[in-house]
């Protein structure tokens, strides 16, 4: 089997998606009605074509069956991405990943099978959110409903004072699994590390614990 | 000073953000011009008013200057976004983060001094890339230009195996800071543990490094 992606629409959610994966070395074919958008990407992935994604008879043409994973990144208009995941389910591609752009369109694509759906400006909305609770909470990762890792700043009140001396576990319940310092990244760290300035670290625990060690250590 | 947030446009974007502070149990004060938006909004946040964001009266009159951190969350329309923007720095709110459209509307943010810029779409899309390259990379974080964190699903290579036998930091040079079974996280996992089908292990490393281990060990 190809191991083949294909990225149908190619605005800022797909484009993203296709200079991603070149990036990483893949075979990228990149689709889209325009066609300016197309020669855009002519130079930065494998292939790019000009099509009408709700064509059956173009995507055939083109052998999207074929293809490993088939990413459809149309975003407004709601009838051509359905009408798009219909023709990739009839023609059994396996892995397709739907931008959705409303619960309405989420549950219709369910219904057809996806088994990948993104609300992109949604998710990002939520992480933007927990790095806009401070400055110093810089991104973050769920793991499960209630269990997250989060890459904070040390705060002030963490400069000058080793590890064992806050004591993290023990007072909050969550886990320093890294430290980065510039561009060095100390995996379990050492008990008597000492916090510096511009330190930031990767901690991992419970939501309920993280956000305990946040408002104590890490939001000034 | 007041700790409150604002957020200006209740598109996916922003109303995904005002949904994330109040869950998290922020003051959020929600605006739109859309009356419909804003009644949406009304029982999530703590407080939600109609107004043009691009009359500095307004903006003036709910007292603007005096929030924390203003989020500006409109994104079709550049000008209403720019506008807003210029009105925010002269009131002189510190924090503000606006949503940017394209590479050109991100240069005049710059140049307005405007210290947080977010491409929702463009960064959602870099994430769905390193997920779609396998089904067992579920999530990354970037740690910096060439280290990240990866959540990954254990490949087929590592069931019945135990870490010690796999001998994944001395063979790829990247550690596994953490290990998922069900809900329950083991952190700085022991070295006889033996992996089982749908373990999710969190890896932290050099880009290269866990491409390399993803290659070896992850991907199918
Ligand atoms: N039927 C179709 N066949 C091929 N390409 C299409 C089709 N319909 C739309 N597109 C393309 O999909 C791309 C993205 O679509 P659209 O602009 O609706 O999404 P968007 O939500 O604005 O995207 P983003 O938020 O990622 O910028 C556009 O470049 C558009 O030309
Ligand atoms: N001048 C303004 N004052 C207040 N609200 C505004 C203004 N201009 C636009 N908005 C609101 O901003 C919201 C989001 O704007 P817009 O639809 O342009 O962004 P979008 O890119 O579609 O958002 P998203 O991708 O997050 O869904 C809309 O609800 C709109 O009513
Ligand atoms: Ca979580
Ligand atoms: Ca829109
Ligand atoms: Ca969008
Ligand atoms: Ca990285």
């Amino acid at each position: 089997m190809s191991k083949d992606f294909a990225v149908i629409g190619l605005g800022r959610f797909g484009g993203s998606i296709c200079r991603e994966l070149s990036k990483e070395g893949k075979q990228v074919l990149a689709i889209d009605s325009d066609e300016m958008k197309v020669n855009e990407f002519k130079n930065i992935v494998s292939h790019a074509v000009i099509l009408d994604s709700t064509d059956e008879e173009s995507l055939k043409e083109i052998g999207i069956q074929n293809f490993e994973h088939v990413i459809v990144a149309i975003g407004e208009n709601l009838q051509a991405s359905i009408l798009t995941t219909v023709i990739l389910t009839d023609l059994g591609v396996e892995r397709i990943t739907v931008k959705a752009q409303n619960d309405y369109h989420e549950k219709i694509l369910r219904k057809l099978g996806v088994n990948r759906i993104v609300h992109p400006e949604r998710e990002m909305g939520r992480r933007i959110a927990h790095n806009v609770i401070s400055n110093n909470i810089l991104d973050y990762l769920d793991l499960s409903d209630d269990h997250s890792i989060v890459e904070v700043k040390a705060g002030v009140k963490m400069i000058g004072k080793s590890l064992l001396e806050l004591n993290i576990r023990a007072k909050y319940g969550c886990n320093v699994v890294a430290i980065k310092r510039g561009e060095e990244i100390e995996v379990t760290p050492n008990p008597e590390y000492i916090f510096a300035h511009g330190d930031v670290l990767l901690v991992v625990g419970k939501d309920k614990d993280i956000n305990r060690f946040e408002r104590n250590l890490i939001i000034d």
